[in-house]
């Protein structure tokens, strides 16, 4: 807030901060919710091209395969809900077309009524995500093809489940939004073919637990082409694909094709505006959330981040992420002071009934930053087997053979591989070493673990090797 | 393991160690277990004065409500399957009864035949756990009172359960155990009172806290009776107690009457033996879980621990701290160079339906350790709104005030309080601060958490009181 004096202690002008947000999805209105509590009197104005703002990317497949009871639980507020809540003018349908930070100014668009207008903030952050990489498709753009990045996307398939007879589809890309629609679309009954170029599905994991996944996804009917390659699709004469054809010489029968082969940051407003753009592509940020360019901050899966393990720069658009930058954007653009130190690649998924997490750096990338490193792979337990429903649990520790440190995790298992994860996650937060896993005073009964937890006897085991 | 030589490499004997323990449960199985594994070669005996070994105490409460399918699953080890796979020999029915530091000498009585005899031992373990303690009872020894510590006291319970028509039982004491035993008589179909003497359930916890338990307690029609004190218990002709009398003037009938006020340390041999005891009264030991004398290891319920905040000793017997302790004492005891440093008191117990958990220090015990303690309880979400069975969870953590760093949490709740308090539990041994919980990077997807996780929700509130 500017304050004009004029003197003694009279004030005759008071002009409010003006905070415009680029994006209403998940970093953007947790800015926006942050900034109010930080400066009730700012002017807080939400930009999204899209209908819908504040709703749960990650909630997407659970909406589509029914799990989640409806549409509406995804989206946390409506424009309406959100504006009465903090106070924040939402203009949906608003494409952003160019930054002016000389005059801070932002042009926008109406996509209603396609009128243009301008809006001149004081802060200026940035949350306008990243958008599906779609590879070229041969011959015309098919009805039946998609990608699932908006509740736009979802609803655009949950139309074409409730209006045609599909019974295949096929997923293109075996990441974690391909895992979850998989199972999503095997709990509406349809026939699932995963297409997986890399030798496995979840390619960020190491082999070994890879397969475990695999194992699952096939005992529960999905058909997994991984180290396939499309060479074509073929359509029929309504424009739909209808087969697939691969370079093994296979042939996939298909009514519905979901793309899910990765994505990539929406920087071309920012770059445009001269906003430096780092080594991974995302905008490069600082701790503050802070651009290169003064007054104009950028959070969420716009953005760039650094991985608390290397200090290098690194891309990993997640929702958890984005929550919290843009909570540490909000703050600051209205006059706090917050940081967001970095991450750590910590990822879960739940395929049918595995959870599948990992966290910190794989062991390739380990030895890329320079350290001696070794994996210790275990099968362990949940928890104690006189207790109902234990069930195996496994995990894949990365340490470091000079110092015992512990630099990378993966878990699997039916229950408890969120809470290893996690558990892992913090003592890599932390610099400790195998033999502090042992050492830690985890919670034991038997329904939550066992004497020794996996997470000890991983460390138990990784100590041998030092 | 001793090589005599003679002249060159000529090996004319070999006198292998000798490993001598006393208690044959948690500690005293882990400590010969890994005693093995280190030392192939050392002659090691269990002497334990019950009639089994290494089954599991935390065990106990789901064989007698048969959530557990039988008594067989809590024996992990019969003394005749631990002998085989460790080649270890049990000892079962012998009661130490004396140790002679001097001649390195353990004296002990065979229960069977009342013959008595000694052992010569290179390195003694001490693993003679804890007993319970049982309030002066007015009368003759009662039929229908019991504690429960051993698998024998187990077996009784069940064998009155069988036999009797028992319809309303009674628990003296709200601790873990008398937690664990309501639910386990409820599942029999039984009336439960609880009776405590302070004025809540789990003094450890926070009282706002504890009254979340209670709630659920009396939910589950269990009839809570705190803050009375037992003024008499009275019987039938038959010698079994029929009615407590409570100062309050209530009377409680009961068919049963399980005694769960606490335990005590058995430190009698060790003290004998001439063996420092430490402040707590339980026996003294360093990282090393060596005793005040040399050649002599001390582990599991009977030793006191160091407490990793204060770096006080604390006793606080629990299964996986015996279990790690034992290990120690075993790899030690055998030539290795293991260390336990400490605790954190972290417990969990399952009180039907909630996972009640908690770890570091309570603001009172912040306080007396120096600390400028607060406490902040929230209340949040287990995982995502629009994923099925969200549940509330609640955490409360204390604070310092002068540095923002986190001394003790307490989690309650029906799905992820084991996974909130391991994870704080971890955040505790590291020092980390209420900033630092809003730095880590744990694992989000819709079924686990909340994009921000109550443990970073919990980090953001104290952050405000500092």
């Amino acid at each position: 807030m500017n304050i004009k004096k004029l003197y003694n202690d009279t004030v005759i002008g008071v002009i409010f901060m003006k905070i415009a947000i680029i994006g209403g999805v998940a970093a953007g209105t947790s800015a926006a919710a942050k900034a109010r509590r930080v400066n009730p009197d700012a002017e807080i104005v939400i930009f999204e091209k899209g209908r819908n703002i504040s709703y749960a990317g990650c909630g997407l497949p659970y909406y589509i395969s029914g799990v989640s009871e409806s549409r509406d639980k995804v989206i946390i507020f409506s424009p309406q809900e959100f504006t009465e809540k903090y106070k924040v003018e939402v203009k949906t349908g608003h494409e952003v077309t160019e930054i002016e930070p000389r005059d801070k100014t932002v042009y926008f668009k109406d996509s209603v009524n396609g009128l243009t207008g301008k809006y001149l903030y004081d802060k200026l952050i940035i949350t306008t995500g990243a958008s599906p990489v779609i590879p070229p498709i041969q011959g015309a753009e098919p009805g039946n093809v998609f990608s699932l990045r908006t509740i736009e996307d979802a609803d655009e398939i949950v139309k074409m489940i409730n209006k045609r007879e599909l019974s295949r589809v096929s997923i293109v890309g075996g990441g974690l939004i391909g895992m979850e629609m998989a199972e999503a679309f095997k709990r509406l009954d349809l026939e699932v073919d995963v297409i997986e170029k890399q030798a496995h599905v979840l390619p960020t994991f190491s082999a070994g637990m890879a397969e475990i996944i695999e194992k699952h996804l096939k005992e529960n009917n999905i058909n997994l082409l991984t180290g396939e390659t499309i060479v074509r699709l073929s359509g029929n004469s309504e424009g739909d694909v209808k087969s697939i054809y691969l370079e093994s010489g296979k042939e996939i029968r298909t009514d519905l094709v979901l793309i899910s082969v990765g994505i990539k940051p929406n920087t071309e407003l920012a770059r445009k505006a001269g906003i430096k753009i780092g080594p991974t592509g995302a905008i490069s940020v600082n701790e503050k959330m802070e651009t290169s360019l003064p007054d104009i901050y950028a959070a969420g899966d716009c953005v760039e981040s650094t991985n608390l393990i290397t200090g290098n720069p690194v891309w990993v658009p997640l929702g958890s992420t984005a929550n919290k930058q843009g909570r540490v954007a909000g703050e600051n653009a209205a006059g706090g002071n917050a940081t967001h130190r970095g991450i750590l690649n910590t990822s879960i998924t739940k395929v049918f009934e595995l959870g599948v997490a990992r966290t910190g750096l794989s062991e390739k990338e380990a030895r890329e930053a320079g350290f001696k490193a070794f994996s210790i792979k275990i099968r362990s337990v949940n928890h104690a087997g006189y207790y109902p429903d234990m069930e195996k649990i496994y995990l894949n520790g990365v340490f470091d053979k000079k110092t015992g440190r512990i630099l990378g995790a993966e878990v699997i298992g039916k229950e408890g591989a969120d809470k290893r994860i996690d558990v892992l996650a913090t003592a890599i937060y932390n610099k400790l070493t195998a033999n502090d896993l042992f050492q830690l005073d985890l919670a034991y009964a038997p329904p939550y673990s066992i004497p020794k937890d996996p997470v000890a006897l991983l460390g138990l085991q990784a100590e041998k090797e030092l």
